[in-house]
C-alpha cells in the first residue's frame, strides 16, 4: 500500500458548512465503530471504561495498514533464512488489507440497508414525541407491560402515590423528551449548561443519516425557538478511506454547521457583558458589548479540526508548548468523536430508555452505574456559580449567564 | 418478546467434548463482538482499558432485550396521557429488536463469507511457519520493505550487528512462531507457564472456524510432542440466540476438549509429587503420587461453566460466601471470554506482528504499551520461585514443577 501516514497527518481542515438533511432518519449500527479512549477526564472512571476501546485509537490516530518496523532483538538474531520467512509472512499479511477493506465496505452497506429498515420506527417515534400521533391502546398495554412490572410492585408496597404534575396535562407529545434522554447520558450531559437546556427543550428529533461518502451524520431537528432560526443543526463525521490497524474505519474529521443565532443575547456559545460608559464631557452614555466564548453543548456544531499533516522530522523539533497544544487538540478531537458515537450507538437506538433512565441499568453493571450518579453530584456543585444579575443600577451591567451545571431531570418543562 | 432472562440464567453447562476440526481456518472479523470489562486484575490498567467495553457486559451477563422497568420519579409524576405516550414509545422500541437480530445474523454471515476469502492466506501462513513452503524473492523484498525501514536506519547508526544464532540455521519454518506471538499479548502471556512453553513450542497453527450454530471455534494444531496425543486442541464459544441490550451477541458458554496427556508427568495442568514410602516391617518401598491442579495455559481447554439458572428470589437469600463464589466464577468466565476474543480479534489476524512485537505499537498508544511492558517485569519476579529439585536423596522426592513465569522471548527454540 501507499506511504504510511503518521499520527497527525490528517487532511486539511475543511470549512464547516450547514448540510441540510431532508430525509427523516432512522438507525441501526452495531458496535464496529467504536468509542474513545479515556484521557479525557481523569476522575471519570466510568467514562474511561465506557470509552476505552483499542479500536478507537486507530480511528483517532489515523494509523495505517502499512507497518513501519521496529524489530525486536530476537528477530535480529535470527538467521537470514528464517528472517526471510518472516518477511514472507509480513508480505502475506499485507494481502489481508484489501479483503478487510472490502469487508468494512460491505458492513457499512449492511448498516445502511438496516438503517432504511428502521426508518418507519424512528419516524413514528418522532410523531409520538411531538404529539402528531397518539399510541394505540394495544401499544400502551404492551409498553406498560414492558416498562411497568416493577413499578406496579412498588406501588403496591408503598401507598404514597406520586403527585401528578397537572401543569403538563395538556402538553402535546412528550415534553423535554430529547433533553431528558441526553441528560441521562453522562458525557453528553456534561456538555449541557442551564442556558442550553432551554434551547434543547425545543428539540423535536435527533436522527442518524448516512450519505455517499464514508461517515455518518447526526441531524438535530428543532421547533421554532427564541435562540436560532435553523430548523436543523447538523454534525457530520467523515472516515478515512484506509482502515486502521484494527480493521476499523478511522475518523478523518467532523464538520458542524453555522448556527444562525437570533441575537447575541440568545447565542448560547458566548456571554455578552454590556458596559455602559458615560462620556465625562458630553455625559452621553454608550453601551459596549464584550463577547466571551463559553462552554455550551452548541459548540458541538463547531468541532475542533485535526492538525494539518506534519513531517516526522518536524515532530521531533517541536517544543513542549506545541506538544501540549497538540495533546489538548487530540483530547478535544477524541471527545468530539466520542460524543458523536454516543449519540449514534447509544442514545438514538434506545432514546425512550435514556429518557426514563432504564438504559443506565442495562448498559452498565451496578458499580459503573453508580459512578455515573456520582458524576452528577459533583457537577451540580458548579451550578451555584450560575447567577444572573442583569439590570444592575451601576454603570456596568451584565446580562451574561454561562452555567455549566445541568438539570438531572427537567423539573419544569419549558416546551409548549 | 418472551420472558426476560435474569442475570445468571444461562443454560445448563454442557459436557465438554473434543470437536475435531477438519477445515483449515482463516479469519476476518471486525469489532462487533467485543472484549471484556476489567474487574479481572486490579493492577492491570492496560487490560482494563483494552477490555473495557460496555457491549461485553451484556455478553457476559446475558442481559436481554426485554426491559424490566424501574422508572424514575419524573416519569411517575407525568400525567397519564404523557405516560401512555412513553408506553407507546417503549412498545415501538420493541419493534427494533427483530430488525437488530436480523442485522446481526447478516453480519455473522458476512463474517463467515470473508472468513472463507481469507482462508488461502492463512493456509499459506501455516505453510510458511512450518517450512512447507519458502517465500518467493519478491515476497521477501516486499515484507522487508514493510518491516525493515527503521531496522536499516538503526544498522547504519550503530555498527554493532546483532550476532546471528547459528543453532537455528537449519531449522525449518519459523521456530516458536505461535508461542512468541502469544507471549507478546499480555493477558494471554500471563497464562503461559515455563512448562507450558515447551509444549506450546509444538504449536504449528491456530485458526478460527465458524460452524452452523452461533459462535466460533479456535483450533490449536500441534505437531507430535511428548505431552499429549491430540493433534488438535479445540475451544468453542457459543452465543445466545437473543441479542444483548447493546445489540450484540451474548456469550452462552464455552466448551473445551479432553487433552490426552501421555502421562501424569507430562500433564501440564497438574503437578505430581512422588513420595516413596518404606514399609517399616517388610522394608518394601512403594511410590505414592500426589496430584495437584496448577495454573496452566492448557486449562483454557477446560473452561469454567456458567451457573445454572436461578430464580430472582433465591438470589436474594444467598449468603456472602455464595455471592463471593458467584463473583469469582463470573470473573473466570469473563477472563475466558476475553482470552478467546484476544485470539480471534487480535492474535490470529496479525500473528506476524505479534511475533515481532510490532502489533504492540500499532494496537496501543505509547502510554498503554509501556504498561504492557511493566506487566511483564512484575511477572518475571515470580519465576524465581520456579525451581526443580527432583532426585533428592530423602524419602520424599518431588518431580513437580509449576512455574507461573513466562519467557518474554524464547531464548532457545525447542521446535525441531
Amino acid at each position: 500500500m501507499s506511504e504510511p501516514i503518521k499520527k497527525g497527518n490528517i487532511a486539511q481542515a475543511p470549512t464547516p458548512h450547514n448540510t441540510p438533511a431532508s430525509v427523516s432518519g432512522s438507525y441501526l449500527k452495531n458496535a464496529p465503530l467504536p468509542t474513545i479512549p479515556s484521557t479525557i477526564k481523569e476522575d471519570d472512571e466510568l467514562r474511561k471504561k465506557l470509552l476505552a476501546n483499542p479500536a478507537i485509537l486507530s480511528m483517532i490516530e489515523g494509523k495505517l495498514n502499512t507497518l513501519v518496523g521496529t524489530d525486536s532483538g530476537y528477530v535480529k538474531a535470527l538467521p537470514p533464512k528464517i528472517k526471510n520467512r518472516l518477511y514472507g509472512l509480513k508480505a502475506l499479511q499485507q494481502k489481508q488489507f484489501k479483503l478487510e477493506a472490502e469487508f468494512q465496505m460491505e458492513l457499512l452497506n449492511l448498516e445502511k440497508k438496516y438503517h432504511e429498515k428502521h426508518r418507519p420506527i424512528f419516524e413514528k417515534r418522532k410523531k409520538l414525541v411531538t404529539g402528531l400521533v397518539e399510541p394505540a391502546p394495544e401499544e400502551i398495554e404492551e409498553g406498560q407491560a414492558l416498562m411497568g412490572e416493577e413499578e406496579d410492585e412498588e406501588d403496591e408496597a408503598d401507598e404514597t402515590k406520586t403527585e401528578i404534575d397537572e401543569s403538563l396535562k395538556d402538553v402535546k407529545g412528550v415534553p423535554s423528551f430529547w433533553l431528558t434522554a441526553m441528560e441521562n447520558l453522562g458525557p453528553i450531559a456534561e456538555l449541557i449548561t442551564d442556558r442550553d437546556s432551554e434551547a434543547l427543550n425545543h428539540l423535536i428529533d435527533i436522527r442518524l443519516e448516512y450519505f455517499d461518502a464514508l461517515g455518518f451524520r447526526l441531524v438535530f431537528e428543532f421547533e421554532e425557538n427564541d435562540y436560532f432560526t435553523n430548523r436543523e443543526l447538523v454534525k457530520t463525521y467523515y472516515y478515512q478511506k484506509e482502515l486502521g490497524y484494527s480493521r476499523d474505519f478511522v475518523y478523518d474529521h467532523a464538520e458542524g454547521c453555522d448556527i444562525k443565532w437570533k441575537d447575541n443575547d440568545h447565542n448560547l456559545t458566548i456571554t455578552v457583558e454590556k458596559r455602559k460608559q458615560r462620556n465625562k464631557h458630553t455625559k452621553q452614555v454608550r453601551t459596549i458589548e464584550k463577547l466571551t466564548a463559553v462552554d455550551s453543548f452548541f459548540n458541538f456544531f463547531n468541532p475542533p479540526q485535526p492538525p494539518k499533516s506534519k513531517k516526522e522530522d518536524e515532530d521531533q523539533d517541536e517544543d513542549e508548548e506545541e506538544e501540549q497544544e497538540e495533546e489538548d487538540l487530540e483530547q478535544r478531537l477524541q471527545l468530539d468523536y466520542e460524543i458523536g458515537e454516543l449519540f449514534k450507538d447509544k442514545l438514538l437506538p434506545r432514546a425512550i430508555d435514556w429518557f426514563t433512565g432504564q438504559a443506565l441499568e442495562y448498559e452498565y453493571d451496578d458499580g459503573e452505574e453508580e459512578e455515573y450518579e456520582e458524576d452528577y453530584e459533583e457537577d451540580e456543585e458548579d451550578s451555584e456559580a450560575d447567577e444572573t444579575d442583569a439590570d444592575d443600577d451601576s454603570e456596568e451591567e451584565s446580562s451574561g449567564q454561562a452555567g455549566t451545571a445541568k438539570a438531572q431531570q427537567p423539573a419544569e418543562c419549558k416546551q409548549q
